[in-house]
């Protein structure tokens, strides 16, 4: 019998947790007490089972509880289900990790190009890459298209939209995403130097594949997508049936303080198919400490299933001046995302130019 | 201009509140510095506007917030992208609450069928509904449809499959949901009773998309949806474009504790098309208390831009014993759902029928 390893951290005293685990397990697979399994089979092969329970501190317990791989049936959703169902909605309990069987992770794929094939299409290596945001939103197809251009000249690898843009009036995800691919295939003739324009793909599935098949008749060669927003099984099925080009996952709506960041941005988001992850990085805007990034960034790049690696992207509150701090801490293997303290710059060409200059300049310890 | 008015409770010292706001409200919207916004016209229409502020307790505030509708785009997942797309992320802010302009109320349309509706196919009022659930799973098939049988002899009036139920190997969708179909069909007619089967459609936008097929073509009354699960946007989109049939939500991976409860499951699951909406009853299994189990009726049933009502549906934790308590504290346009303490009894008939009893004779101050 395969098991889904899932680890929960519970806060219960003591004398309690035992029983406080068994109900975990039931409340995660069978839904009933005990006493309503009247099928054999059904106790020996479907009920949750409690493995090691260890304290790590006063009234707090992480909990291994294995899931029997047959009740995800080979679904993204329905794996989600089993995992956080219904103890997404009791307090006292957080998911922290997971651990899956090699059948269940190769259904799901993961990254199809990763950072190796990042590093390829780009033509870098021996650095990390750079990435900046189109914003803010209310600008015109044409105004983002000309930051874009600006961004592409001043040497930038992947240029992102803000993950805030759709498909409103003032900037139609058509003429924007065209416009703003016309602008980087100029400046990369220009320049000689690839860059990946990565437009924001945001609705209900239908508008999802619309808007992907526009990504391929237009020649784009990335999409930004919100595993979160848009819906988790939503976002795997869009990568493995209607995408080609490089997945950048962003976190909006994860809510990932009771889904710990490392298994739902590192590990989910990465086996579901995104080749680099987007996630709050330490000193800025968000609560996010160095020790959480750390381990994102191990999430995402470390062994999984044979899986290719996945670029971590720490964005938010970063600045060119923290780049030489932040390639000392992420090596090679990153790609650095500096969003509206590159906007703020008078000549943003000039500070476009001084983000990408510091990150070849940095020490990368992993080369 | 248009805008949605969120509610956030931030948790601040009183004098940084007036800065932070300021900040989420930048979050929000543009996501940049204000000093990046450089045309007037994205100052005035685009940035999202701090109004209210009210102290809560001591350093808590609720700070009520205009996000632009132009920036919604008038789709779902981006509504939701603009609410709390990056500040989801931020451990200090809850999403409380929301208004939205009727515009945007109106293209997401709410229940089609509410509780007038559910009451008229099933031919029942001045009483609360009586709802009971499939499980375990591990079951086969044939299993689930003979507990369903029993159920519906016994004069429940909803049969819903466990959240739990997918499409595993052990009950494949399409073989369950007939069988459990033509079982109901076939107590109906006994019993002269009209009685709705609710199968549980789990997996990605494809996937649902055949199940929904499945329920069309089985004349299947009834479907339970997690959206928090198979993605708000996904779930919008499969009940505008698939199903006729009444629709009710679970509160499955909702994670709810960080998105207000009233608002998530209350508000936006109802504002999206659910006609009935399950969550955690108080003193049950889960941490919801009496206060907001009444905050979540009262947004399910309460005025909302003309909708029709939804149906609260508490679950986890009920008992038959529990019934002329619930049935005072809800009134009579609710639904009691009692899952695993229905299943514990020897006889599955009897206690069913205890529990339609106890129903029937409960007070209903608001008939």
């Amino acid at each position: 019998m395969s098991r889904i390893e899932a680890v929960y951290r519970i806060r219960a005293p003591r004398a309690e947790i035992a029983r406080v685990a068994h109900a975990i397990a039931l409340e995660q697979s069978v839904e009933v007490p005990m006493e309503a399994v009247r099928e054999a089979s059904v106790a020996a092969e479907v009920v949750a089972r409690v493995g090691a329970v260890t304290e790590r501190a006063s009234d707090l317990f992480d909990v291994h509880i294995g899931l029997a791989e047959v009740t995800a049936g080979g679904d993204v959703a329905q794996t989600i289900n089993m995992l956080f169902g219904n103890s997404s909605l009791h307090a006292h309990v957080e998911l922290v990790d997971a651990t899956f069987p090699d059948a269940l992770a190769a259904r799901f794929g993961g990254p199809r190009h990763g950072v190796a094939g990042l590093r390829a299409l780009l033509g870098v290596n021996g650095r990390p890459l750079t990435c900046a945001a189109l914003k803010p939103q209310g600008l015109a197809g044409a105004q983002l298209a000309e930051l874009c251009a600006t961004f592409a000249r001043g040497g930038i690898d992947v240029i992102k939209d803000d993950h805030g843009l759709a498909d409103q009036s003032y900037s139609p995800f058509a003429e924007r995403a065209r416009l703003c691919q016309r602008a980087v295939e100029r400046a990369s003739r220009e320049t000689g130097r690839r860059v990946l324009y990565a437009p924001s793909l945001v609705g209900a599935p239908k508008a999802l594949v619309e808007r992907a098949k526009i990504v391929r008749e237009e020649g784009i060669g990335m999409v930004l997508l919100a595993p979160a927003l848009i819906g988790m099984p939503v976002f795997h099925e869009l990568v493995r049936e209607h995408l080609d080009v490089p997945v950048l996952a962003h976190p909006a709506y994860a809510g990932a303080t009771r889904v710990a960041p490392p298994l739902l941005l590192g590990k989910i988001f990465r086996m579901l198919g995104a080749d680099a992850i987007i996630y709050p990085n330490y000193g800025g805007r968000f609560s996010y400490s160095e020790a959480l990034c750390r381990d994102l960034a191990d999430a995402m790049r470390g062994p999984l299933h044979g899986m290719p690696a996945a670029l971590p992207v720490p964005a938010g509150g970063m600045t060119v001046e923290r780049v030489p701090e932040l390639t000392r801490f992420y090596g090679r293997d990153a790609m650095l995302l500096i969003g509206g303290s590159l906007l703020v710059a008078d000549d943003l060409l000039q500070r476009a130019r001084e983000f990408v200059t510091a990150v070849a300049a940095g020490e990368h310890h992993d080369d």
